[in-house]
């Protein structure tokens, strides 16, 4: 099998050659149960510090897989800084937001609760699963952090000065996303944030608390109406493509 | 309730003030039973020709549910016309990529077998059902028509010449998808396709002869390894924010 089609696994251990990591139990389950992987075969490893290297099964025992570290195939690289700071929404929505966002490749995702959030809670490890699953298949050197929600006006009132805040508006002035990406008021910010309301949009004060953040840039996605996480992947790809690392 | 917070439901009938349509089976229960809603509650309804009216609730039976057409809201407008011709996959995500499809404003989804096409049929009911709830749900006043699968070399053989076929090449030589939809050559062209491969990609061969077509404008969605979902929702996304109606 071709290196570029084999398995792929992130681990927090530092990865050198001729190092020795250990699988967590989830992964050696997958390995060995999932994937049938055998002594020698090979996989490949990331950890976001030292890039990626080429590793093979080594000892497979009942406490765990362990796995030898060869060559780097991938130096370790610099990616976009873009946030999505994203209400809660149902479960399948939810997930399907932060497997989109983490292929489009987002470094943050921060749920944030409005008015009309009707999830409030976020199982953080669950979240962090599906990032990190999404990171090991989509080739990324690194996993998106998953921070834990915080209201909209905290978000606002601590919304750093060099980070453009592209706003998802639903309703009232808003620029086509396309016209707004390529303002040269928003050529300034090399960092964004993108941010989407819930299931049944912001409420009218939270869109003009928003509106009035110095670097907001409100933007319009089209005329129908998105759902909330069809909203989040696509103002990630338009970012994407007309400003982050899809223009090389 | 706001009227454009009512709920929308497509109906094959004319409509014009006065005339009364009958729901279907399925979109009486679910507006009688799921919705509750009851005689003179106000809804939508469009039709793909008359725009769109506003409805109350007439005569409910046993056999069913009448509504009342009121006055047009909206007048029919046209849509852009833009394919998504996709290898079908596993059914989550390709249930996620017709949702998304819709939302974004596709106007017919051309399922295409490939090599490496896992998933041989569709269940046109139910793709179908899929389009008409995520028409009703975003807005639309068209549902998507959905093709019969096709060979990707009959796909090829019988492609429209006056329409831009875009590549989606998971590898090979490309243009970032942005710099390619500015390309002039791109802009003689005002109906476009997407093609996406499925699950494992093109095969060579194939991708070969997607680009060897007269109007192919081979592209490429950034660094990471985008889901075969993913890069359709995201190339259409593109496509509607630099060509199609989000530009308004």
């Amino acid at each position: 099998m071709e290196l570029r089609h084999t398995h792929r696994i992130f681990v927090p251990d530092d990865l050198a050659q001729g190092s020795v990591v250990a699988a967590s139990v989830e992964q050696a389950h997958h390995l060995i149960h999932v994937l049938r992987l055998k002594g020698s075969d090979v996989l490949r490893l990331f950890n976001e510090r030292h890039g990626e290297f080429r590793g093979t099964i080594g000892a497979v025992t009942k406490r765990g897989v362990e796995i030898c570290v060869h060559e780097q195939i991938r130096a370790q690289t610099t990616e976009p800084d873009l946030w999505l700071c994203c209400a809660p929404i149902k479960k399948t929505h939810f997930d399907n937001m932060v497997e989109k966002s983490v292929e489009l490749g987002v470094s943050e995702i921060q749920p944030i609760l409005t008015q009309r959030t009707q999830i409030r809670e976020v199982n953080a490890d669950r979240v962090y699963k599906i990032c990190r699953e999404a990171a090991e298949q989509s080739d990324r050197l690194s996993v998106p952090a998953v921070g834990l929600p915080v209201s909209l006006a905290d978000l606002v009132d601590v919304f750093p000065k060099d980070r453009a805040l592209i706003v998802c508006a639903e309703w009232g002035v808003a620029t086509p996303i396309y016209e707004m990406l390529n303002n040269p008021a928003m050529g300034a910010f090399t960092k964004a944030a993108i941010v989407t309301g819930p299931e049944g949009g912001f409420a009218g004060e939270e869109l003009e608390k928003l509106r009035q953040v110095t670097n907001a840039f409100p933007v319009r996605l089209g005329p129908r109406i998105l759902r909330a996480d069809t909203a989040a992947i696509a103002a990630l790809t338009c970012w994407q493509a007309v400003r982050g690392d899809w223009i090389k």
